[in-house]
């Protein structure tokens, strides 16, 4: 009798469905026959500048050193994010890509019968991690495309281990502020897990956002969890982070694999830990990016959500899969978030100044053909 | 009142002691006040050769995407190994080293009332997956420092989800041989999936040892684990990977990081396979330091167990803690494994000649200052 290997997987694991990344340059070449150096990728939130020269000076020193395993305990790295952050190493817990840091607190804090809270259009990887340990997801309606904090807090029961809560929140952009992030936090009981996911924060400006840093030494139940993927430029390396309480660091080590960031990862973020010019840059690159993309939306009478991220969900229509296709066959890679539960949209990352005019002009394109077709 | 968050954690990883790694060069280098260069570490079974210069030219050649996330899907890494392995890339997945495949294994296929399957002295990840979990590790005492297969097919229950077969193993250098785990897959019911953990396959020499790949058309409940991080030599970077059916990897691969290996290593992995001469370089290194290892224990009286991996365990008598830090003093780190049940032996990983060499006199002068002092 053969045996139904899928059906042998653990509850959770049966009806995932794994994370959809954006497509990755090479595999649009193949399919378009395009060539690679034309193609424009707006589709994954990365830095458009390229590396930070201090990051890549210490990637490739490291190399030398192949042959030999990582620092498990990630050393160097934790010293400079202590310092910078003011923190004790022993709040730090490193992930490979903060992914992984996600993953690490769903499978420490929440089992079969247990519910974890996140937000509609909130990060697809916190139902996946949810789901995967068997857990019930609860996912609370959104308020104006942002989490509607209100309605998280209303939702704890007394099977809630874990909330999950995006701020900014990627595909939308948006961001609570300081006030509301504190009156939700003092709505969640002490034995409840709130995981600030701080992955845009660096693009923030201005001072009504809260740094969840700060927030720690009052609600000993938060993790704040963060990433060189995005503002630090180093997607390709995956390194995330999360600071939190000596106490709940300890049980996220217990979970973490010892060698889950490897010696160059460990090493160029050290390193760009340093280069403040280079962090400048991207908030100066991304901001004007905004300002342009914005506008393009408004010339061409589109709806958009504003967005303090690095990307920027426009709404193209009931027609946005048509368009995606167009711009794709134009060379043009953004990301379709239907999976997200937005039809309408698209989510463009911001990418340089041409690299934006690339898009909006592939974008205005595809509208008339679609406008003239139909 | 406060909360104990350490109790707030799922049952099984409340009890979790994380995986101990070799002590690295930097933090020995720090504590004893001793260059860095000048240090000798025999402990993490790395490849003493220093990287392929292939696979550093392609590593170099990936820095310059480090903004980008890397491919998700690894199709360049996955051709590379199904051309030369001779299966199809949907048999394989990529793991953040395999450490990474063997506890998404266990994730997916064993829940808090399943057993799993282990032998004594086997690889300290088994026990640590397996508990992080929550399911019942059922350890099988070894025969003569490896796996008692007998035993094992008979610790089989209908509780039984996974079985891990190190072969050979880590860290007594054991191996079973061709007909020994055909005999054992016979007896494993087709609902058990056995993983065969082949880390240290590439150095094994001759026709008798399995090559679990060949196994997998007739045991479809097989998963065979391989990694870049030994005879390759790329353990900094961690890459690992599973090959096995197409329906087992589908479902190894919902629960796999989307990003779980890095630019960096899916480049430097892809070009070592094709770097031959390089693998037969580190097995012909690796050859002659066994042999080089064995005549100094012999010499110096102290019963070691065959090996066939790029490591040794000797039996340095009760005393080997002190022998071990009489190591360190002297600059040379090696691995104790009392936290393996074997209290009398230290693991010494095989270097290049002179290393090696510089070991053996270390030890001569702590076994010699300890049998003085007694």
């Amino acid at each position: 009798m053969a045996i139904d290997y899928q059906r042998l997987a653990v509850e959770g694991v049966q009806s995932l469905s794994p994370y959809q990344p954006g497509k990755p340059i090479d595999e649009l070449a193949r399919e378009f026959g395009l060539d690679p150096a034309s193609i424009v990728k707006l589709a994954s939130n990365e830095n458009p500048l390229g590396p930070s020269d201090r990051a890549l000076a210490a990637a490739q020193k490291a190399l030398s050193d192949l042959c030999l395993y990582p620092d498990g305990n990630g050393f160097d790295l934790k010293q400079a994010l202590s310092v910078r952050l003011g923190v004790k190493a022993d709040q730090i817990t490193l992930g490979n890509g903060s992914n992984d840091v996600l993953e690490i607190i769903a499978r420490c804090f929440a089992d079969a019968d247990d519910e974890v809270i996140f937000s509609q259009y909130a990060f697809a990887v916190y139902p996946l991690v949810t789901q995967a340990v068997g857990a019930k997801g609860v996912c609370v309606p959104a308020l104006e495309w942002g989490h509607d904090l209100d309605a998280m807090a209303n939702a704890i029961t007394d099977r809630t281990r874990l909330i999950f809560v995006a701020n900014p929140n990627n595909p939308t952009g948006t961001v609570q502020g300081r006030a509301a992030i504190e009156a939700f936090l003092d709505r969640v009981p002490a034995n409840v897990i709130v995981v600030l996911d701080e992955a845009y924060c660096e693009y923030l400006l201005g001072n009504e956002y809260p740094d969840g840093i700060q927030l720690l030494p009052r609600y000993p139940n938060l993790i704040v969890c963060r990433t060189f993927s995005k503002a630090w430029g180093l997607a390709a390396l995956r390194v995330g982070y999360s600071i939190c309480s000596p106490e709940i660091t300890d049980v996220l080590n217990r979970v973490r694999q010892p060698f889950n960031v490897d010696s160059i990862a460990l090493a160029a973020a050290t390193a760009v830990l340093e280069d403040e010019a280079y962090l400048q840059r991207s908030r100066k690159v991304n901001e004007a990016g905004l300002r342009q993309l914005e506008a393009a939306f408004e010339r061409l009478g589109l709806e958009y959500i504003p967005s303090v991220g690095n990307f920027i969900a426009v709404d193209v229509g009931e027609q946005s899969q048509e368009v995606f296709q167009s711009l794709l066959a134009q060379g043009v890679i953004v990301r379709p978030v239907a999976g997200y539960g937005m039809p309408c949209h698209l989510r463009v990352s911001v990418g340089l100044s041409e690299e934006n005019d690339r898009f909006v002009e592939a974008l205005e394109h595809s509208l008339n053909k679609i406008r003239q077709g139909g």
